[in-house]
């Protein structure tokens, strides 16, 4: 590596950047001016002189990436992206979190220009940065396995900067102990210990070894101390090395701790809480002004020299960027299947061919949905290589394992049960379902392919942070939840969901689809492919259900329809006898069955009972009015929802004369049709719902 | 210490308790056989030899507590309780899993004599075990702080037993941190290191070094390898002496890393992931006996010597016990005061003058509910001494600090913030939310004090499974969440509750408490700490609200209710003008003060608006049939329900011609009255709402 070019004007842009950073927090009143200020020569390094970026096009490929886990810290960031001419100009920087501004409290991705992902909650910022260095493997491992390392143009690095919140955190506990399992040798960590949070100095609650634990992970580790000498240098020299020999550890990840002052150099608010999360009021603000030789009368004060030094980012973006296209050319030459591929997935296509191989499933059988999901997930595994995923230690029992493939882990980790390629499709997360979900994350943001990741739907529980910022970034995460009610039976109210389904609804902007027997979940998994607007979640049962037998169209009579109508998220599955429904049963998952058993039994009792299967109220709300109308006709007010979980998702749905079979408390061990039986989940208490809605006029 | 006592006859028990378990798992036909076969010498060694224990009462409390945090391995625990008479017989054990049996899937606190804690959940056991340790110092402090260390009755040690599921979930990894920095000497964890979990082999993605990372976190570690001969011998002898040598570690928790084979001496299934979920099936069991010499043909055969010697623990559990009670009455003679003390915590009353105590807030001020609420704390700090928590790395932002206490760290661990004190009463739990939940739930399993752990509404996510096992345990943790909507304002998005407040009451068992004023929360607290019967969580502003100037009695004119009418759940906080309401307004938290506004605004037009505060549905809930009519009449249709939320919750409250202001997108990054103002939460929207709703008969 060459050495690091620096001069006097880069020491001006730091600290232009340092004072932009507390201008913009002083003029809005409130945000986090301390870590920005003191973390200006880091960003800025990276920024300026160590990442391979072009400002002018943050989609890139080959760009390095880079997560500010850090997200309060949001100015480190955004004052870069400006300097850098990413597309953030000073009035943008003037309007820091308000309304409508490109500067919000936190970095948001799909909102501000060259922010790969959003950051704020502590901890995932670190732990999706995992994910971005999974994707990286794999997407080198689609697109150009046979270079030599560092010599493929899909070669990158993957940068973060952490602070004392993301290393508390158990996420990145979970994500930092397998990212030195996979041994990641193209993410390197900045964590910017400054030993102070919003209660001061952490010694208060964290004293713990960092160095050690990361090494006992597996990382690289390298400290370097800015106060090392007792006074306090901002040594750029001693960081870049530090970077230099992290890039060149391509068998580990790696962690920098960078030991720095937090507010340097406030005079009398640097290295305290105060700084962390409040401006620095006009006094202090002015002093360090003045201490760093700028005028304390001006804000936002940036020298012609320095914008036009620093903006020459987009000169060397470009000079990078087009040096890389030459080699991205000669590898599409060469590789033009490779090319049409990566083309297809950048694009959000599917391939053709995925209808042809969504197996269908026998009428009469009994299937369980997570055996159906296997299944459909080793049919479309073989049409569609973007696909991959596995299970948080739970590949048996989720049916997540694509069949015939290999393991995404280093050779040397293989075991007698599974086979290790560094490029293989089948994901290994580990006890460790709230990091599964926060690397889904990261790989789907890195580039478009598509994974997935499986528990029990108790354990969305444990997922739930990063299943929100996933709905938030409309990121098209899949995760797949299996043993999906009290119904899975023995082990009892710890691991049976009552809640879950019902609180992950709630969740803004995930699809959450629950398919009523195998055939649903054929189609379900399609729907989820297609759709790359959010994330979703598959829910699947434990049990055997039965497989409908059904025809290829809509409910006519006793054919039910044709579980292609799962993509509109709620149909009629059977119409009632006469065609004019009575009553309405809206069902999902394991229970639609008992839905058109009672729809049997009222028959017999000349009720005309239609029956609803509603996998996806995400997707149902999504179809036109008079689709939703005429699947739940608001003439029709007498209706039962039945599922084996909380009735609230149903409240809206069934009204004022509606009844709701359901299970409000926690469950118990015992076999399942125990527990429905017990719980009253049954055809009887379906036909009686159903006789009460109708009575209650 | 005295050499381990080990005859053949407790070699005889050990393996008549790993055919116990495995017979169980047979005969229900479902389990987890392997680790519970595996861990029996441990287990035996550690109730029959190690720990202070009274099979007959397991209220005792001296007793050593014992928490299997692997608590699919259910039978490790059951077994021990039958083989040492605390209330399980053979009868239990043929019961596993099944409907109504004290025996199942996973351990239940509450549901089976003996068991300390619910678990099943990974990392939740060993997370909450911190809390016993925790409490078990705190208790020392308030009881008998000036006795030498081992030499109080209130003196004994934390034992767990751990697994590889354990080691990986997050959530230890941060009660683990929180250990070492504690230096909790008397907990010890018992790692089952067998290096098989679903997916077979653990080396497939867990290869971190957990030694050196428990090292980091400053604790004692040993290793007791079973398997360093080559040969597996059951060298108890070895476990014994480690586990002496952790008790001789006062000032670090001890993790002692058992290397086991799983499932051993099975000859086919050992070692395997099929043992670690499955039964054995009748061959292999029969194999497993032979190799044990025991009869193939017989299921759970306990062998009349083996029961007759394991049952002894009942004689060595009083001697024990009788010997304690001594030592405890010598101290209760010498202490009065603080045997009245005890003995009311114990008893889960109240001290007299909580009311006295409550801070009472002038009407016409504007206060936000956490500042509040940090004042009634630091008001009960001074009369409940059995009170007492922090935050996760939020104090001030929080108001969790009770004002002049001292916090609970050793000393040395005292910043210039902070002063610490190993009996103090302020918690800093660093950046842990899901850790402080389980520690919580460990302080109030183990002793009955009140402790309180705050962070933003927002990281409620982060603490869900431990708050739900608070639920399902009926453990009455205390949850604090400020920053309760999008009010929070600029910090956007990614911090912004929107979903929170229904997903958290969707948890059966826990009670969502959002005072809608100052006085709300005073009284809101004393509800809270009268209550027992669950966890709670008080919900609260961050921006200032008005505090309602009120009468002291019910609604009347425009005289506004008490707040004492909160521990109601719901009450007419305001009657419509003459008397007979057109429209109900319910509001919570921040928005009744736009339900107000409104009814005031609907008077001027002729609409009769009563006003329902609705701090707690879950209190609400339990008021009698006749109160719930009177306040929210079933003739009265028109109704609108405010929160700056979802808005799923209300569905069913405000009915098919209801309204409901409402939420129902991601917030974002600006000053919260704009937030308010761009999303409809106004009293305009309120006034039309109410229109709307008496429009839609």
């Amino acid at each position: 590596m060459a050495a690091l070019q620096w001069d006097s004007i880069d020491n001006k842009a730091v600290d232009t950047a340092r004072l932009l950073a507390a201008d913009a927090v002083e003029k809005v009143g409130n945000g986090h001016p301390g870590t920005a200020m003191s973390l200006a020569p880091a960003a800025y390094l990276l920024f300026q002189k160590v990442m391979r970026r072009d400002p002018a096009d943050n989609e890139w490929i080959g760009r390095d990436r880079f997560i500010l886990s850090v997200g309060h810290s949001s100015l480190t960031q955004y004052v870069q992206l400006y300097l850098g001419g990413y597309g953030l100009e000073l009035d943008d920087l003037k309007a820091l979190r308000t309304w409508g501004s490109k500067t919000p409290g936190h970095p948001e991705y799909g909102h501000t220009a060259g922010v790969e992902i959003t950051t704020g909650p502590l901890g995932q910022g670190l732990a999706s940065a995992v994910g971005f260095a999974y994707a990286s493997r794999f997407e080198r491992g689609m697109f150009d396995p046979e270079a030599a390392a560092g010599a493929s143009p899909f070669d990158h690095f993957v940068y973060v900067i952490a602070g004392d919140g993301d290393l508390q955190e158990g996420i990145t506990s979970e994500a930092s102990s397998l990212a030195g399992h996979q041994q990641l040798g193209n993410l390197i960590a900045i964590y910017d210990s400054n030993q102070i949070s919003i209660e001061d100095d952490t010694n208060i609650a964290f004293t713990e070894d960092v160095a050690a634990r990361y090494k006992a992970y597996n990382w690289h580790v390298q400290t370097v101390d800015w106060k090392t000498t007792g006074v306090y240098v901002e040594d750029l020299n001693a960081l870049n090395n530090a970077i230099d020999a992290a890039k060149g550890e391509t068998d580990k990840p790696s962690l920098i701790i960078l030991k720095t002052i937090i507010g340097w150099p406030s005079p009398k608010k640097q290295n305290t809480g105060k700084i962390h999360g409040s401006a620095l009021g006009a006094e202090e603000l002015a002093a360090v002004k003045e201490i760093l030789g700028f005028d304390p009368a001006q804000t936002f004060e940036v020298a012609d020299e320095v914008i036009e030094h620093t903006r020459k980012a987009l000169q060397r973006g470009a000079a990078a960027h087009s040096e890389w296209d030459a080699a991205f050319a000669l590898w599409a030459d060469a590789n033009p299947e490779r090319k049409a591929l990566l083309d297809r997935v950048l694009s959000g296509a599917l391939p053709e061919g995925v209808e042809a191989a969504l197996p269908v499933f026998e009428g009469g059988t009994d299937v369980s949905t997570r055996a159906a999901s296997g299944k459909v997930l080793t049919a479309l595994g073989a049409v569609i290589p973007e696909l991959w995923g596995g299970s948080a230690d739970l590949a048996e029992s989720n049916n997540t394992t694509i069949g015939g493939a290999t393991s995404f882990i280093p050779r040397e980790h293989s075991t007698h049960e599974w086979t290790g390629n560094e490029h293989g499709r089948v994901l290994h997360f580990g006890i460790r379902e709230h990091a599964m979900a926060a690397i889904l994350n990261g790989i789907v943001l890195h580039g478009n392919t598509r994974p997935f990741g499986g528990t029990f739907l108790i354990f969305s529980d444990y997922m739930r942070p990063a299943v929100r910022l996933a709905a938030l970034m409309k990121a098209p995460s899949i995760f797949v939840w299996t043993h999906d009610s009290v119904a899975l039976g023995e082990d009892g109210p710890t691991h049976q969901p009552i809640e879950q389904l019902a609180t992950l609804r709630a969740i803004p902007g995930l699809d959450v689809v629950r398919p009523g027997d195998a055939n649903e979940v054929s189609w379900a998994w399609k729907t989820i492919l297609e759709r790359r607007g959010g994330p979703a979640g598959i829910v699947l049962t434990r049990q055997n259900i039965p497989v409908f037998t059904r025809g290829d169209g809509e409910a006519v009579g006793d054919v039910l329809a044709s579980a292609r109508n799962v993509s509109k998220g709620a149909y009629i599955l059977a119409e009632a006898a006469n065609g004019t429904p009575d009553v309405i049963l809206i069902g999902t998952g394991s229970e639609v069955q008992l839905a058109l058993a009672a729809r049997d039994r009222l028959k017999t009792e000349g009720i005309g009972a239609r029956v609803v299967s509603a996998p996806s109220l995400e997707w149902f709300k999504e179809q036109s009015a008079e689709y939703r109308e005429s699947v739940l006709p608001k003439t029709v007010t007498a209706r039962v929802s039945i599922e084996a979980g909380i009735a609230l998702t149903w409240d809206s749905y069934v009204g004022d004369r509606g009844r709701s079979i359901s299970i409000e408390h926690f469950g118990a061990s015992a076999d399942y049709k125990t527990l429905f039986r017990e719980f009253g989940i049954t055809t009887e208490a379906v036909v009686a719902a159903a006789k009460d809605s109708l009575a209650a006029l």
